[in-house]
């Protein structure tokens, strides 16, 4: 299984430069890994809000390849690399949606989180619903 | 009372046109607040996490007169316009540390609110320590 | 001419309130107008590229009514409220797409510069373009 | 050769888990690389304007510890790990200023690029001025 959302690039997202400022590719890549969690048959939300189960960032690795500029409209694609006891690792692909060019790549790892913020086992049935794939694009 | 902060202003803040964008300036506006609250006597932080109140922003009113670019050296200047019942307003001017332009006005409404977000009343001992003073610029 | 936006609100838009951090409003409501210029027949960033043609936010007045949370889809509507030689203002909306609540109004005025950042008349064909309509919700 | 800088947690930068969300990481990197030149004798701005010559950011590798809160005083310590004739790799510690806690390492690794974009080699004036130093924390 593997996920894609689209983007069109802000005003705020571009620097001097005329380019995406790095930082922003972070959070595109936070709404792709939700929209996954939502397709597999979870919100992310209810994850939180019902479940008391967080999921935080531990590591992220990107690298930014070709240059993303205001308005573009970007594809983000999101899919699980490993399920551990306590994390998570998903795998991403963004490129531009019209020129099909591959942008950035991206790998982010995420620990399973109590209530109380200690670390905790992911719950059987969130790992169940998270199919692992082989990356479909290199991303290390 | 008036209290000043500075600013270096950094390349994630800055657009293709090359000045600020327009929304970062509401972030050193908070920043410029709480740092008020602290002079006052009370942190921020403290007020939530202590008394369990909150101070959520119900109105913003800014005036962008001359651009601020990366590297600017900023001031910002911030004191309490009014204090009622439920509510407080603060005044602001953002201004270039060496050259003393003045580059924006603001004027940033915030309701006081329960630990459940309701609306409740400031509590006296935080009114008592919040000196309005005349507009030292025109933000209107 | 009154156009419509839907946003969904991502974590990194939420502070620990859990409610949208007052500043990220601002990026929505630019989302909105590149929109309505677009459906107006001209993107913005042509109008940057290759009119050199920019268009500065000079004042921005926000009332925040119901605060917005992690996962809302939120519907941002923008019309135009004035036009006038070197300015234009736009009205703004930001509603719960779901609930029809009304989260936020806006006024964001911009000013009209040349390539090189000087105040500059609108072009006619670009005023011709933007229909100023009666405010369909109170924003003042 | 190592330089710190030192940044307050501000409430826009902080999620709805309490926590800082894990993209701002980049901004305060970016602040400290940028204070790094500016103590080695040329400030970027002036890299940019005056020699354009410019710095992309190429690749992101971060690793999150212990989660840093709103109105925490962080240290940000940033050294020069590699020069290469077209690239440079910068380390950092995240530190929690009063506790001295080790809140996140990373690598940033950036393309020197000429007046239009393209990959150019580093000015010997540039190189000479980065001097490598070992990880005196561990990145990898």
């Amino acid at each position: 299984m593997q996920i894609e959302t689209t983007h069109r690039v802000n005003y705020s997202e571009v620097d001097q430069m005329g380019v995406v400022y790095h930082a922003n590719y972070l959070v595109w890549l936070d709404v792709a890994r939700c929209e996954l969690l939502r397709q597999a048959g979870m919100s992310y939300k209810e994850l939180e809000a019902e479940r008391g189960f967080f999921l935080a960032v531990s590591e992220v690795r990107l690298r930014y390849k070709r240059a993303a500029r205001y308005d573009d409209l970007l594809r983000v694609r999101c899919w699980v690399r490993e399920v551990g006891s306590r994390k998570v690792a998903f795998g991403y692909a963004v490129e531009h949606a019209e020129r099909n060019e591959l942008l950035a790549t991206a790998v982010v790892e995420l620990m399973s989180l109590s209530r109380e913020f200690t670390p905790a086992r992911l719950p059987a049935e969130v790992s169940q619903m998270l199919p692992v794939i082989p990356d479909p694009v290199r991303v290390d």
